[in-house]
């Protein structure tokens, strides 16, 4: 049987001092076990052999069958973004605190990823989001989300006004700072600090969450993966607003603009070790279940 | 083709003055049309003729082709729990304030009735729960739920102390006053009052909120309708405490026992003039988009 | 015994339509009643007679002793920040919705207006804030508030860092969107959007709100209204911040700078026709003790 | 000068082996110091010396000038309730986790108390406050509070319907679970678990916090501490309440009763060794500042 992941990309940010010597162990453990490795740009201290292609990020995505990220959440959405045309399976290591994509740590990466070449891992299929940017009937802009979609204001001394349709029907005006269009991936990191609830990674759902909202009555919104949902600024609306794609992508939103999302049809694929669990995760990295 | 709904049956609340010319009305329509009435109850100030059959209840879903449910969501709730084996599809009409259940207005009902045994009409489904309570080990009581299945402390001078697991995996320790799991349908009841989010019907979702929880980590989490949600009441808990189905029926929880949850095989069918809509019924009893 | 408000000064908004007829009812009987009156501009449809002076709003406040303000709260808030120092009275006329602040309504504005020149009013002060910025220890900005001052991120793409010191005492380092520290008037406005509680308006009180913070530990802590309150935004935060004044005045807030707040040594005096009550205009307001 | 606290009264868990060592140490000390000691109980383990009086606690509160207590908050609050008439100081050591009121450590204990003897300390009064239950026009039940006046249902499938009113001024009719009127010292106990906001101890104000409303236009309330709340239970209300005091005294409350709550005009007295601050207790207990 063919084993998995016979090219292997390493992306890594290489301002962390521990990534060159993380680099140099991971190299050495792929090439002893017959992977070609390519990677995406020199890293500061590691001595890359010739072994060791260089690639640009989209090209590398597409040569590869398996990308380790090493670095935070914030690593894996850019590369999730740029890569997502590739549909190649991304891994991530964490160099710093418990992340909720990358999940590995650095201390047990090679023998983690030891066991991964073996073939012990899970694939993990993380839905994404399209977002598409409509003026005057002319889609602007189209990108990509792992985690979310953010309405915004520009700024906080503006009031913006939008109305939100799902599935062509109408839900009702909004004056708030903003709205949240989560994927499940998302839902533990900005709109839950908007006051949105937690959903576990494989629920076919989306979730909208207001965000400072000028009236009581709102309430995150959780609906269907499948649903388009459509996002209108009042022409009303004082204020030009941004859409922001997983917090690294800024486009403007003018008064009587049109944002459409849907689920993205392909989904990202996560590699995790064995024993890997949202939920674990959770309640680490939340403290569920302690006291005060 | 064979008409929809030939045996139909009445259910409603005989206290209610509006219930008997209503009743007067549908079971007039009802024979005109050709279909064969029953009732569960004697209406006060309703004659009833030899035609329209009395039957118990539960004998009485098994009988019919369509309950029509008369009252607010509580009579719905009640109805829906004591007739789900049949397995009978339910129309609401509320003699109440709009209802997320009972949607059909008392005004327009005869009207909204003759299109139904036209066709005119939608089955929704919408997913159950079914909750065992195990104490050493031996099942001590199973029931259903169309909204929620809620554990509470007996009194609130008291503290429970409950440990959570989905599908086998540990979710920790929570103190509070209670946990409300509810369904879609039930995301707009106690669980929105418990601080939870919207979850649009057809959702295969089911969402868990801590009620009070005694430490801030803790949100709404959203689980698939395919989960099994195990709890247990910490034995070091001071306090026996209450688990409710639907907020009617009430059975004793005690320190050591295991309160078993997951979705039941068989949905609950409602039944809907056309044009019925949640996210409508939703912005108008919650107004959504009104600014105070 | 002197009349109250001898000269009498009128605010309002020049472009809308219903501006010019209430001044014109209002100019007849503050004359009519023995008043000397002023504006602060010309009022589109208003053929202003000579017996009105024009003033800058400045020079005005301290020529007269009552400001009729009419709009909205916002063109209060307005005219509040700008006339503080002169400390004249304001009385609102409400020109929109229902506000917190401008609570006579113009239909029985007349009728109201000529009551408080009768002498039945109450005198209700409001609390003010100062706010100062400093940058390698200098003072570079100072301002005043009568809701609210925000800290806020740029962008909701950035997140910033802050050190919040109550008293000298270090209450924590938070990473957020921003931080409200309002007022009890502004309690009912951007405050209450962000999650924070309703303070009544004599309450010696401030209130601090996180705005969506990154952890879940965090809730909204009312403080003495004799406190002062410092913020220091991490040097390590990535992004610059902006500091707003009642959303109104816009300040850059730098890494390293320091805003410091307390509450402004001499409160704004609104009147009131007699019956107005806070808590009322709540209750209508936010429809307390509604049902959905 | 006299020395403070000459007579010194002793109350613990009588249960938990860590006192008598404790208490064996602490009257030592005091002796030492010339102290008179008195105790409410035997502890177990600790062999009671002739030197040291036995006395009820509500005796030994007015025979002292220093209570010390053993235990957590629930110890504490339980004493204060008991002691109040006595107006006699309390000094609280945990021997749990850190709590609000008792924050001596055992290990500590020793040495602080040490310095309180010497006169290093802070008095810190603590609003307590009064509640009536007034039926038929009849005071049926008075109680005293140190946290909370608890509303709530029975049985949470209950609904209980109340009325509201601040200082004769109706703030509406509200359909929940219950109401919590807090003190300073309480909103960090259940009211927190409600979704109160945190206040600063030597606020002059009480919150009022809805327990899981049924409408969705309620916030918590902070109103002035001179304040008188009075509720009533709405007749049409379909079930009984109880009000609890501290969540340790239970009282029935029926439809059409009345409760009035105002703060007690003397508070109580905790004593603090130097330099303990509420808001370093907050961060350290609640984690503000801390990052998941």
């Amino acid at each position: 049987m063919m084993p998995d992941f016979n090219k292997v990309g390493l992306v890594g940010k290489s301002s962390d001092s521990r990534t060159a010597p993380l680099v140099a162990t991971l190299v050495g453990l792929l090439q002893e076990r017959g992977r070609q490795v390519f990677m995406e740009q020199e890293i500061d201290g590691f001595e890359r052999p010739d072994s060791v292609g260089l690639l640009p990020l989209d090209e590398l995505a597409h040569a590869v069958d398996l990308l380790i990220v090493i670095g935070g959440d914030g690593t894996l959405l850019a590369t999730a973004r740029v890569t997502a045309d590739a549909d190649t399976p991304l891994l991530g290591i964490n160099l710093g605190r418990l992340g909720f994509l990358v999940d590995v740590s650095p201390d047990t990466a090679p023998e983690e990823l030891g066991e991964v070449l073996d073939g012990a891992f899970e694939r993990e299929p993380r839905a994404m989001l399209e977002a598409e940017l409509i003026r005057d009937g002319v889609t602007i802009h189209r990108g990509i989300a792992l985690n979310d979609v953010v309405l915004h204001v520009l700024s906080v001394v503006r009031i913006i006004e939008f109305d939100t349709a799902i599935d062509g029907m109408d839900v009702g005006r909004l004056r708030a700072d903003g709205l949240v269009i989560a994927t499940p991936t998302g839902s533990t990191a900005y709109a839950l600090s908007a006051g949105g609830p937690i959903l576990t990674p494989q629920l076919d759902a989306m979730v909208l969450v207001p965000v400072c909202p000028h009236s009581l009555n709102h309430r995150p919104l959780v609906v269907s993966g499948r649903s388009t949902i459509e996002i209108r600024l009042s022409s009303g609306s004082r204020s030009p607003a941004q859409v922001a794609l997983d917090g690294q992508e800024n486009v403007d939103f003018a008064p009587g603009d049109l944002l459409r999302i849907h689920r993205r049809e392909q989904a990202l694929t996560l590699i995790h070790p064995r024993e890997h669990h949202f939920l674990r995760v959770l309640r680490t990295k939340l403290r569920w279940g302690e006291q005060p």
